[in-house]
Formats: structure tokens, C-alpha cells, sequence
């Protein structure tokens, strides 16, 4: 079947939009804990916002698939997720807010410690800080020369993690890692998995082979493991296909760098969770849709920590009426993927989401859980159809069709 | 949106994944019956088993499409039933065991009575024994030359049902029925619907009209009806999709067939129901997928027989702590298609599903019925869906995207 975008119905008017987005919302019941870590959290504000919204199910990708963060976000900015899938190298550069530029090739990589012998004994360079990396960077770039008429940057990120971006004509992103995720082996040669990335597989090693002599003598970080290749295409804007003058709120670089992708203007980093929902009511009048994104629950998930999990989300249930107080035309409350306790890592479960507005058909879920969720007027569905629900509630989709 | 199968996001583990699939499964409330089949059934380990899962239902193709069982059960094992659906022919031909090759063009037959007019009077030659047919398909076979680079095979199926393969260069199905399914007519000439399949019905004519002659002075089985050409194309099996060796528990032709088809291997026949489930735990250490597929609930529905459809659900029911006592990690339970017996044939209803795990997001489904489910956490879902979510609870499938 196919799949119809809301871009060719897209009118503007005033209205505002509010994507609330707790990373990691979904989890599962864990033995003696009473229910899913929504199910056990007290969530006062939600629960009074689901009982006035419609209610649903979200799937980020696909029933049953996993989604990376990438995906997921792209999901919910109604980008189709697989259409738009997009590299690990290229999210980090947006993650520094990188300016990349159309076929830049980008991989992530990490300072690695080798021994004598080659071998990786650390992948993270005993965690040296940024400043170290910093000056190892800068190090690296001032004596590696890739290629006459390829220029590349090579920048740190945080702790031990650095981005390359390559730059020149016809880069392709079809290689392999050399980064081999394991202690005791030597890193890989980076390989093509096309003819016709060969060349960008040249220079690739050809810049880790330089960097490795820049760094011969360092005591830890003294190799650089590069993963995630990929190279940088443009994608559409959200003003561009919904008319959506968008502000990104969100501390963690992934997820500005997502925002970024779809030519969001970022808010600067706020101190705490609070700061960012107090930062929605500061720049309220200059946009149109806003995306808040709080990444504290996905964490005590990873950490496979549930009460930790459920004290976070009644920290951010608290803060929920500094955005229903500005009483926006659309609030979406959802996440981007679930991440149960029980499983500490992303997982496939569908996320519970609540639409608010005027013009949504409440339905009689009164509960913010995964459970009570199923119950609700939106089903279950991609979540890519949330921006066209979202825009169609702020009428701002006209008729389609004759 | 971008159709994604699991296919790319597989990973291997030690899991167990069953799939019980009730044939004809869903029904229909009729008068004075006081619910649907499963409504009515005593079905107390079911209903126990849907408390503990995570329940839904499955549209085999479509909303309002009645499938086959050759596109029901496709979906089931999670291969697009639109994209990978099977001639009739093919199905028939797997079902005897024959061994296809690429690019064979099978179809089903039946033995049937012209009058002295050549008119059809009984479709199904009096019903002329299997043994009977055996002999004159070995008489056919021996008297009939179809072309010199051309072979053929003429099979038994069972009582008189038959099975033609042609095997050559350039075969095509694009090929009309000889079998008017109807009665006081002629066999129909076999014609090519594209122009390229003309060598194809020529030669299908021609075996046609020579096994007329041999069959001449036959009192019953005097001539050939052929339908559902199809031609053979291998299909990725569900080893190389999804690294499941897997077994397939099934006591009817059609359905052995469709799991030779994905690559399952075959548990001999067993002499009934309980020697199925039995069947089951004899060979549990050998595979990690199991079909394990029930028909009678089918054939009852296509009776009409309600009373007696609701009867052998509630003797599946007792087998079930057949399965449950192997604890699987994964455990479905559903059928291919529903067969209501107020409707005495398949039909497009939704089936009810029910998928047991230690990661599934248990609901608030307590009874495994077409009306309980409607209200689970699994919502309506297309049933190719199934096996991506059965592969994501076996946690065999790792995440989507950076």
C-alpha cells in the first residue's frame, strides 16, 4: 500500500504543538513491583491529561522491532523510519553540532588503548576527559594529512569519543568497522563493502595509520577505533513539509543532533529537567512546535534500576503543568522507544502516548500506562502517523482529495 | 512507509519458539448458541494461558480478504502472503513430497467421467480409490510423450485427486483451467493469458488430448481436469530469514507442504491430535521453531457443525499442558483463518492470538476468544506481523538503527 504523507494537506495558522517525549517511557511488570514502572509511578498530571485526551499504542519502527534512538525519533517527527534511517557516524557529528555538509562521510569512533603487541587491552582509553581528547585531537590534526583533495575533521565529543568527518568527491559510506567491540584483538582494517567505496576505504586507513604514529607514545589513548560509517544527505525540514517553526529542548547531544537533522533551532543545554520545561514557557511565543525531550527514564532503564525509574517519572509528572498551563492547541505525551527495567536495554514494546486538544475524541482511558493505553481511541499504530494526528488536531491539514 | 521485515536485525540464541495454530480457528456467535465456538468452549487452559499473555488479533491478509491456506499460512511464518503467494499447483505438488526444481510449472488435477458426448458428469470419476488412481496414472505415464526436451510427472494425490509437473526451458504458468468446475460441459482447452505462455498450453494440451486416448476405455476415470498452474520458485527458508531450525507437526498434505516450502522439516505423520502434541516433546531438543498445526476445528467449521467445532476445541484445550509443561520461551497460540460454522467455509474474520513470554507486556485479556481479544495489548494486526514478534520475545532480534 502506499503510505500517504500529510505534506501535500499542510495549511500554517497559529496554533502550537507540544511533543513531550520521555526517552524509554515503556518498560514491562517486574516481579513484586505491582505493574510496569508507569503502572507503579505516581503520575497525578498524566493521568488527568489522559482521562481529557485520546489515548493509543505507538510502534516506533515496526511491531516487534527494536528501534535505535535515530529511527525512534525520526518516527516521531514523521519521518518514515525506514525510508530516513540514518548512520551512528552522522548522528554524532549532529551531536556537536557539526556543520555537515551534503556527502560528508562520518564515523564515530573512540581513543583506544593497544598493547604492545597490537592488541586492544582498553576500548575507552581508561576514560581519559574531553580536555584530554581535546588536545589529542587537535594533535592528530595538525600532523595527519588524509588526501590531496579530500579535507577531513576530527573532533572530539566527550570523555574518549571523537568524530571523523570526511569531506571530497565521491566518499562513500559502504565500509566496515574497525572497531572490533572486543578486548585482546587487533583493530580492523576498514573494508568496502562496494567497489566503489574502495577509495574511501583508502583513506580511511590511511588516516588511522598516521594517527596511530601521532600517537605512538601517549600511555592510554595511543589508537583510535572508528564504527558507524555514513555519509550526510539532506533531510527536508519540518518547516519545509509541515510549516512547523520547531525549537528542540533537549540536553543530550544524540537527540539536539536529531533535532538539528530536521533543521530544528536548538535551545541552549538547560541545568535539569526542570530548566527545560521551564525553558518551553520562555521561548513559547516563537515557535510553533516543540519538542522536549527528557532522557533521564530511558536511563534508569538501561540501568535496569525500576525504582529509580518510577521516582523519575513522577519527578517529570510533576513538571507537567508548566506546559499544560500555557494550554497549548496539541500535547503529545509519549517516548521514543521503551526501555524496561526488566530488560535494561531498548526494546520493541509499543509506547503509550496521549494527544490533548480541543479537537481530539476522548476516549475512556484514565490511566498514563502501557496497559490502559491499549484500551484507547488511537489503537495501535506506527509511530509515524503521530505528526499528521498531531498537525490534524491543530487544523492544520486541509481536506485531501476532492 | 517502507515495509521492514526482521530479516535484517536476526540474531541466534538458545530460545524455543512454538507456534500452535488451530486451523479454522476463529468463528462466529449463532443463534441460540450463546457466542461464537471458542465463546462457548470449554477452554480453561486457554483462558488461563491468555491471562498470562499478551493478546490481540491478526488479520491473515487483510481487513474483509478471506485467505487461502496457502497466503494464512505464508503470514504465519512471516512471509508477505501477497508478495509470496503460492499457485495451487505448487501446494498440491508439496504436498505429495514431490521433489520441485526452480521453474517447474505444477498443477492439481482431478480424474473425472465424460459422457459418450465428452460432456462431465461426475468431476471426481465416482471417487475411484487411491490405488485405482496410482494405476492409471503409471499407465498415463508410461503411454504419454509431452515434447522431446520437455519431461513431465503425472502423481497420485489421494482418491481422485492428481498432480501435473512439467519441467523444461521457458515454461510458464500464465495458463487457463481445463476444469470448468461445472457439470454438463466440456473439459476446457487449456490458453495461454500471456502471449509468452503459448508453448506452455500447447504442451498441456497435448499431454491432455494423449492421456484422453489412454484413458478412452476407462468406465470412471475416462479424463484429465487440470487447475491452478503455477510455477515453482524457492523460497528463502526460515533458517536463512531467521536462523530457526524448525519443525513442522502437521498431519495434512497441504499443510506439510507449506512447511517443506519455508524449509521446516517434516515430523512423520501421527495417528492423531494427541500424537501431535506428543510429538512435540519427543523432538523439543532438536529445533527451535515448532508449527504445530491442529486441522480439525477447519473441517468441523466447514460442516457447519458448531456443536461439534466447539467439542474439539475443548479437547485441543486439554492438550495444551503438552505444551505449557515444556515452558517454551515463546508461546503462540492461533489459527490461520477463521472458519465460522455459520458460514461453513474460511472466512475474513480477524483470529484471535495469544503470545506467551516472560517479556510479553501482559493485558487485561482473561479469556482466549474472538471478543476478549479484540481488547488486547496486541491489538488488530496484520498476521505477517506474528513472527516478528514471536522472533523479538525469543529476544532473537537486535535493534533497528543507531
Amino acid at each position: 500500500m502506499e503510505a500517504l504523507f500529510p505534506d501535500s494537506v499542510v495549511v500554517t495558522n497559529e496554533s502550537k504543538i507540544v511533543f513531550l517525549i520521555i526517552d524509554g517511557l515503556g518498560g514491562l511488570a517486574m516481579e513484586g513491583k505491582g505493574g510496569t514502572e508507569l503502572q507503579v509511578a505516581r503520575t497525578p498530571n498524566l493521568d488527568d491529561l489522559a482521562a481529557r485526551s485520546i489515548c493509543g499504542l505507538l510502534d516506533p519502527v515496526a511491531p516487534g522491532i527494536t528501534p535505535g534512538s535515530g529511527p525512534a525519533h525520526l518516527a516521531l517527527f514523521g519521518y518514515d523510519p525506514v525510508k530516513w534511517n540514518i548512520g551512528r557516524g552522522i548522528l554524532s557529528a549532529l551531536g556537536i553540532d557539526f556543520p555537515l555538509e551534503e556527502n560528508d562521510v562520518a564515523a564515530r569512533g573512540n581513543f583506544a588503548t593497544l598493547d604492545t603487541e597490537g592488541k586492544i587491552v582498553d576500548r575507552r582509553a581508561g576514560r581519559i576527559s574531553t580536555e584530554t581528547n581535546r588536545g589529542l585531537c587537535t594533535k592528530v590534526r595538525e600532523r595527519v594529512d588524509v588526501a590531496p583533495r579530500t579535507e577531513y575533521y576530527f573532533e572530539p565529543v566527550r570523555d574518549y569519543r571523537v568524530v571523523l568527518v570526511l569531506r571530497g568527491e565521491g566518499l562513500r559510506d559502504d565500509l566496515t568497522d574497525t572497531d572490533p567491540q572486543a578486548l585482546g584483538v587487533k583493530p580492523l582494517a576498514c573494508q568496502a563493502t562496494d567497489p566503489r567505496a574502495e577509495e574511501t576505504a583508502r583513506l580511511v586507513n590511511r588516516f588511522l595509520a598516521q594517527a596511530q604514529e601521532v600517537l605512538a607514545q601517549e600511555e592510554r589513548a595511543n589508537s583510535i577505533l572508528l564504527r558507524g560509517f555514513a555519509k550526510y544527505r539532506r533531510y527536508p525540514s519540518m518547516e519545509e513539509r509541515f510549516g512547523l517553526r520547531s525549537l528542540a529542548i533537549a540536553n543530550y547531544p544524540m537527540y539536539r543532533g536529531l533535532a538539528r537533522l530536521v533543521g530544528m533551532e536548538l535551545h541552549p543545554l538547560c541545568p535539569d529537567i526542570e530548566g527545560e520545561f521551564l525553558a518551553l514557557g520562555e521561548r513559547y511565543a516563537d515557535f510553533d512546535f516543540f519538542f522536549l525531550h527528557v532522557k533521564e527514564p530511558d536511563s534508569r532503564g538501561e540501568d535496569g534500576d525500576f525504582d529509580a525509574k518510577v521516582r523519575i517519572l513522577g519527578e517529570v509528572d510533576a513538571l507537567v503543568p508548566e506546559i499544560t498551563k500555557l494550554n497549548p492547541d496539541v500535547l503529545v505525551v509519549t517516548g521514543d522507544h521503551s526501555t524496561p527495567s526488566k530488560l535494561r536495554m531498548h526494546s520493541w514494546h509499543p509506547l503509550p502516548v496521549l494527544l490533548h486538544s480541543t479537537y481530539a475524541r476522548v476516549d475512556e482511558v484514565g490511566r498514563f500506562d502501557e496497559i490502559s493505553c491499549a484500551g484507547g481511541g488511537l489503537g495501535r499504530q506506527p509511530m509515524v502517523n503521530l505528526m499528521s494526528l498531531a498537525l490534524a488536531h491543530a487544523l492544520r491539514l486541509t481536506k485531501y482529495g476532492a
